[in-house]
C-alpha cells in the first residue's frame, strides 16, 4: 500500500509499505478514505517530537470503513463507516475511566507517533471498539475529519477548559485552524465577545466570517490596548491560547479579567513566563489539556443537527499521491491560505 | 487610643491615636479584644506593599465587640460580638455578587493598608454589615480569630481551588500558619495522603501532629523524589504552594499527576518559570486567588462543631502593649518556634 513515511528531520516521501496486520484481539484494520495534516505533523518533521522515530508512516485524523477486527471486537463489523479519534483509548485504564483518553496507559497520541499513522491506504486502530466512532456514509465524511482532532482540541482544550458562559467575553490568540475551531464551538455557548487575535490579516478575516465579533491585527493594534477597549478595562473572562509560545501565553496573562480562565491549547516547546507578582491575588485559572477526544460523541451530534459546520476550515483538496504537494500547501500557509487540506484516498 | 503605626520600610511603634469615627452609613466602630500579627504585616514592615502608606494602623485580624453603628447599619447593634474578616465587602457590585469579595470595588484587602487596621483599641470598619460576622461571646474567641484571613485562606485558595477530594493525594509546600490552615481544613475532605514539605523541622513535626500522613524536610530529602515514592510515580492529585517564591512554585510543578491542581496560596514579589513544555499535555490547572472569605459562616459552624481547632495554631499570647515584642517573636518564627500569636487588646 501507498503511505507518507517519515524519514527523520526534514525528510518524508510517499512510500510502497506492506499492508498493516492485526496485532491485538482488540484491534481493527481501517481502510482510509479520507485524511489531513495537521500543525503537529510539521513539528513531528522539524524533528521536535522524540517520540516520532524515523519509519514512522504520519497522520492521526481520518475517517475510512472497517476493513477487518480482532477476535474481541464485537461491535463493529468490516463495512462499517468511521471516524478514527487522534486519541486511541483503552476504555479500562484509571485515566480513561476518568474521562481522560488523553493520558491512557496503553494508548493517548500514538497514531502516527509511536505506532504507523492514518497518511496511508490502510491503518491498524488499537482498541478499536473505544477509538473508533461510527457515522453515516458519504454526506458530513469530509467535515468529519475535522473531528479527530482539531474541532475536539478547541473545544475540550480551550471552550470547555475555558469555561465560556453565556454572556461571557472571550479573546483567542491565534487564528490558525485549532483557533477557529475554538471559535465555531464557543458560539455554542453564547458568548459576548469573542475577540480573535493574530498577526495574519487573512486569518483574520476567516475569523470574522466565522463569528468573530472582533478581530485584532497585532501587526497593526496593541492588542492588551485594544482588548481593554473592548471590555471596559477588565479584561476577558476567558482568553484561549492557541499559538504555543511564550509571548502568546503571556499576552493571555495580560488581558485576563479577576475570576477569568487562561486555557491553553498551543503545544509549547519552552518555558513561559508566569508573572505571579501580578496574578497571585487575581483570582485565576490557567488550564493545560491534550485533547482526550471526551467530546466526539457530542460533536458528532453537533455537526449531524448542523449547529457547527466543520467543513468550512477545509480549503485545499487533494490525492493520496499528491500528498507530499499537501504538505507543502500546508506548510506554506501563509501564502497558500490553507487551513485545512484534505487528501482523498 | 493605643494603636500600632507603621512609620515606613523597617519602622513601628505603638503609639497614641485619635478614636477612629464612622465616616459613611454603613461603617462600624468596633473595639478590639483580641487581634494577630499576619506574615503580611512583615512584607509591609519590608515596604513591600506600595498601597500601604506611613501612619497607617496595622493589621487586618481579630474579634471584637461592637462600639457604634452607622445609620444604615440594622443588622448588628453595640455590644454584638464579632468577627472582622480581613476582606471588606460591600455586598452589592458585580464581584461581590459573585462572591468574589476579594474583589469589592470599593473593599477588598483595605484594612492595615489603604485604611487603619485592627492593631488597636478601635477600629472602623466599612460595609460592616457585610463585613463582620456575629460570634458568641467568649469560648471560641481566641480560636476565631483565625477565621478572619488564615483559614479562610488556607481552605478556599488551597483546599476549595485544589478540588481536595476523598481519597485524593496532597502536597502542601510549606508548613507555615498558612500551610498548616490548608492541612487542618484539607481533612475535612478526607484525602488519602496529606504530604507536608518544608525545611522547617519544628513545623513538620506540628504538621504531623495536626494530620500530616507524611512530612519531607527538604535539608534532608530531594521532595521531588520523596513525593514520587509516596505516590507511586505518579505525583499528587492536588499540590497547594504556600510559600510564594519560584522555587516552591516550580516544586508544584515538578509533582503534580495528570490531572491534578497547583492550587497557588503564596504572595509572590516576582515572577516564576512555568515549565509548559511540559506541562502543556498534562491536563492539569493552576490557580491563584486572593481570599474571598465567602467560606467565613461555612468555617464558623466547622469551629463550633468541632470539626477543625484554629486554637491550636496559637503559640504565643501578648498584650497591647506588648505588640512590638510580640511583632519580634513573629518574625523569628524559625528560633521562637511562633506559628500565630495572639494579642489582648
Amino acid at each position: 500500500m501507498k503511505a507518507l513515511v517519515y524519514h527523520g528531520s526534514g525528510r518524508k516521501s510517499l512510500d510502497e509499505r506492506p499492508m498493516p496486520k492485526l496485532a491485538a484481539a482488540t484491534d481493527a484494520i481501517v481502510r482510509m478514505t479520507r485524511t489531513t495534516i495537521c500543525g503537529t505533523d510539521l513539528h513531528i518533521l522539524k524533528g521536535d517530537v522524540t517520540t516520532c522515530e524515523p519509519g514512522r508512516i504520519l497522520g492521526h485524523e481520518g475517517v475510512g470503513i472497517v476493513h477487518q477486527t480482532g477476535a474481541a471486537v464485537s461491535s463493529l463489523k468490516p463495512g462499517d463507516h468511521v471516524l478514527i479519534s487522534c486519541i486511541s483509548s483503552c476504555g479500562k485504564c484509571d485515566y480513561c475511566r476518568r474521562g481522560m483518553y488523553s493520558h491512557c496507559t496503553t494508548g493517548g497520541w500514538i497514531l502516527g507517533n509511536r505506532i504507523d499513522g492514518t497518511q496511508a491506504e490502510y491503518v491498524r486502530i488499537p482498541h478499536a471498539e473505544t477509538s473508533l466512532y461510527p457515522i453515516p456514509a458519504g454526506a458530513y465524511e469530509e467535515a468529519l475529519v475535522m473531528l479527530s482532532d482539531i474541532l475536539p482540541t478547541g473545544f475540550e482544550c480551550g471552550v470547555l477548559n475555558g469555561k465560556v458562559q453565556p454572556g461571557s467575553t472571550v479573546a483567542i490568540v491565534g487564528s490558525g485552524p485549532i483557533g477557529l475551531a475554538a471559535l465555531l464551538t464557543a458560539q455554542f455557548y453564547s458568548p459576548a465577545q469573542i475577540v480573535m487575535i493574530d498577526r495574519d490579516v487573512n486569518r483574520l478575516e476567516v475569523a470574522r466570517r466565522f463569528g468573530a465579533t472582533a478581530c485584532v491585527d497585532t501587526g497593526q493594534t496593541d492588542p492588551v490596548d485594544e482588548v481593554m477597549r473592548l471590555t471596559g478595562g477588565i479584561g476577558v473572562d476567558c482568553a484561549i491560547e492557541a499559538v504555543g509560545v511564550p509571548s502568546t501565553f503571556e499576552l493571555c496573562q495580560s488581558i485576563i479579567a479577576p475570576g477569568g480562565v487562561i486555557a491553553n491549547v498551543g503545544v509549547h516547546g519552552v518555558k513561559a513566563d508566569l508573572h505571579l507578582e501580578v496574578l497571585w491575588d487575581r483570582n485565576i485559572t490557567i488550564t493545560t489539556r491534550l485533547v482526550d477526544t471526551v467530546s466526539t460523541p457530542m460533536l458528532l451530534k453537533t455537526v449531524r443537527s448542523g449547529r457547527v459546520d466543520p467543513q468550512k476550515l477545509i480549503t485545499h483538496r487533494f490525492r493520496l499521491d499528491e500528498v507530499v504537494e499537501a504538505y507543502d500547501t500546508f506548510g506554506r500557509a501563509a501564502d497558500t491560505h490553507a487551513l485545512k487540506v484534505i487528501i482523498e484516498v
